[in-house]
């Protein structure tokens, strides 16, 4: 493939606010890291339902594979678009300005039987770029590879950390 | 107007699911008891997200003045009705199975900027109808005046039984 | 009518402290975009429970018809004027200074059957003041139409952000 | 003083509803035991706030020195009370329906600066009880030591209890 | 492929102990619904930890594609599974004795950078199956219109409900 | 009196640690205001265990009426002191570093069936120093009398910032 | 030794109230499997506090090296034993009534700086009894070796259950 | 001993990332004024899961009598090396980015019977040190007896601190 050509997004972000970019951002990057092509943008369960729908309905035939969607406080974004799409979502709960992201978790992950959404840590939108390339991953064994390689250097890094302390702190 | 004549529902009741059916009974029935013609069904944002969108999108020219919507777990009926509806959404947290309502609560309360919901008390259906009420009643003499006497009953309850207390558990 | 003319409050916006003015004075900047007319306040339920009484027991003969109410803490305000006002009392649940409005959200939302506060996510007030317009426009089309273009500029605004974040991020 | 005349009751027992009766009855019963008369009713600070003004305001006339208020949910009771009577005032959160009493307890203890309740735990009406007759005790020697000579048999019971154990589990 | 001959398991279910089976069968359930092959057994990441080891080791060489893990309390089988294999883990938290899952809800989401576990709602093992279907679904355009059927399935249900309820209930 | 004369402490004030000074310095303030005579020092339960015995036991003797007692985190001052002396006390929940005071809270107001704290808000040491002086007042008109003026500051100085409020925020 | 000689205790085994018992046992039980001596007793913080004074102060000297307690709600027992004696206090917060042992945890395991207490889960009293048995171990190679082996029978009894679970779940 | 033979260490102390260095050193300084002989890494349960386990699992033979581990947020380090190691494990809730340790609490306390960890207060790395010098003096008399001599001087230090409090804030 040429280098020039846009590759198809397999992953679709999606956060209810701009002031979420900062933390959504990361999953965007991570993707990259891995070589997954990503489309990013804002969609508001609460101020652009219509945009929702369409965002999720059109999703598969747009070739999306997995879609990543962030908000906060009464955080119906992931919830409203796992109910649209057969796409696995993943929920992202961005930290809310007055119960430190509680309510954002909680709105997202308790989820009614028949629509599951794959929730992660408190602003983890770097953990919701690895598991959507996990999930890619699951049926693709180069990609699977290359997170094999991506969890042995985080290893490493904590090894060479290690060396550094038992050196600096020794008793 | 003929008492057979079905009158125009003004208040929408509509709950996630049918379990939440004895909760939300309540907001029915008081309205009843003011006199405020309503509907009821099940409108399920997780599971039927296309009729929530009918639903609230048509309220208005259906004649409907509030909505009353209750849900549990991680709620997003109430907060995706008014999304869509300029109509004022009364929102009721369903007690949940494992978090006693918080999570509903949450997820129904902490609405972003522009798109708020009338928040009662976890179960709290009855107060839901009375808060229709109230809300119908701002622009409506009468049915103020029978909220003034509703809330005279509930004094004259009151007091009713504080006198038969004061009688029972003399010192 | 005279633009020169006060008009009649049709909402009154109460708080418990000073101290909650930067918070509430937003229930009452959307309320004048809406063109709805207001009056606002200092109520302290604990320390001047008299005029609390008063402010609640004469809110309709002098004309409004919502009011809202703000107060962190064991916040009781909103609470005890809808124990003494036919009409609808939003309550606006201010961060309170140790436990981030948590006390503040249960004191107010947790209402026992037969007096309802209507209450928005912690300092809500902007919520509240649109929540007030709704209320005015449930029976009012042409307040109704206001909402409903105001919810469209909402869009709007979300669709132009969005614009540019995906020109912006592009990968 | 003739055995059959009633005594001026010192302390008031209220609670906001009916329901509260077999939390509260302990507070009775204890001040019973201590010989201190008391008084107590039914006074809803939401659906009668008259009464509780009435209450509040002529308690000091009427001879009463302390007063216990109980109340569960969003419990303004113990709080309005205060905010009339210069009167000390001990509240009891009684346990909610959903949330276990922890918005009972958060609704009375979290008093802005001014107005305190005295609190005591979820549903710890005895201790309310005790608590009243420690504050009489504190300018009556008499009382003083009937507190004394209680915290003496608690002791006893503790010690009788724990020979019993150490017998009966002895390895 | 003959009925007879049993299929390569593509889901691997694991449980912290056996008193969490009840709640994990329906992810074993519904994956049986879907045709989803899979595997289901005890790991203790506190008593078998070898054994965790081992599973989450071999799990990609063994042909499993996503793993299931449910546990309760300070529960760490999903997050420690999450951290040896390269293959997608969804975390079920089991409702805790004590703390209504509060505790198995934290430790799962909770996750560090880097280590992702796809969170379901407490005791939500039928969700987890189902995002196990949709996640090999992202790769089989066959699976996913099951998921598609099965979501028609979910609104044709609540349909006839409403359907039911609106007649039972007609005012 | 002669002036000079130091007066016999009626309120001994007590903190589990000088950090907790700036909070419970209040106490002492609103004391000083009140015409009250208070001590206050250092006794740690933790750290000084005999030194809490000595103090709570010879409380009574040394002329003292009332109790406050200041602690954060695990705060077992204000209950041990109870456990020990015949005086009511007054407990501080002081705001700590980690969980905002909740911990503090719990620690005090839960005390056991027996053994009340009369317990104020998180750092609600001014309100503390007005209930010990309610507490003193119950028996003393004068000091009662010097609350219901106190009471009508606060009122008047509300009703001062209304005014302000009302002009400056006209519409 | 002889086999009828009463074996001096190694752990002290107390608890608020004898309503603990049927929690703490566990940790008795466990206690006399790895064949350590324990003595058990009541000992209130609240209600006897002179008793705790006095066998946290005699500990030592009568040959304890480990002190078990377990307390519930405002739980001030594990901490005020361990101000008092330099020996390991292990904490069991006992699950309260009305808030499910979060004050018993918080209450126990916040101890400040200088005054640790081994805090186990809510209810943990077996966990206490083991971790009483490590302590100990931590200086006696057989009672540490009694320990692998009963993490060995834990893991055994593990991987006997899986094998039913596989047998009797197989697809 | 010679001064320059490095001793044996008895303590090993391990924390999940080099950012709970500042918090987990203090474990490391009370342990040095003890004379305690410690080691001090980095083992990150999630992303060194092999570390872990060697290190765990060799912790005995290498002559460690006791481990203090602490982690943030998901928090299984402590709990799973309690899981491999027969030694007592002592575990410290690092404070955590967004829920303020509360996660970090939960994930290390409610380990499930049969493998407990020693938690002590978020951030109380202190506390750990002193705990893991009680749990090698229960039986070393020497140790013991620092410990005791340890408590003194924190009492002196609150008696200088109550006697300059008592000077300078007198009445």
């Amino acid at each position: 493939m040429n280098a020039d050509t846009p590759r198809q997004p397999q992953v679709g972000i999606i956060m209810g606010s701009d002031s979420d970019l900062p933390v959504m951002r990361e999953a965007a990057a991570i993707l990259s890291t891995f070589g997954v092509a990503y489309e990013m943008t804002i969609v508001s369960a609460h101020r652009t339902p219509r945009r929702l729908f369409d965002y999720a309905e059109t999703a598969v035939e747009r070739g999306l594979r997995v879609i990543i969607a962030g908000a906060g406080g009464a955080a119906h974004l992931p919830g409203m678009a796992a109910a649209i799409t057969p796409l696995p979502v993943i929920g992202v709960p961005v930290k809310s300005a007055h119960l430190s992201g509680e309510d954002s978790l909680l709105s997202i992950v308790q989820m009614p039987a028949g629509v599951p959404v794959a929730t992660v840590a408190i602003n983890g939108a770097k953990n919701a770029g690895i598991l959507a390339a996990q999930i890619l991953g699951a049926s693709d064994a180069v990609l699977r590879e290359q997170i094999v390689r991506y969890k042995r250097e985080l290893e490493l890094q904590v090894l060479e950390k290690a060396a550094l302390l038992e050196c600096s702190e020794q008793q």
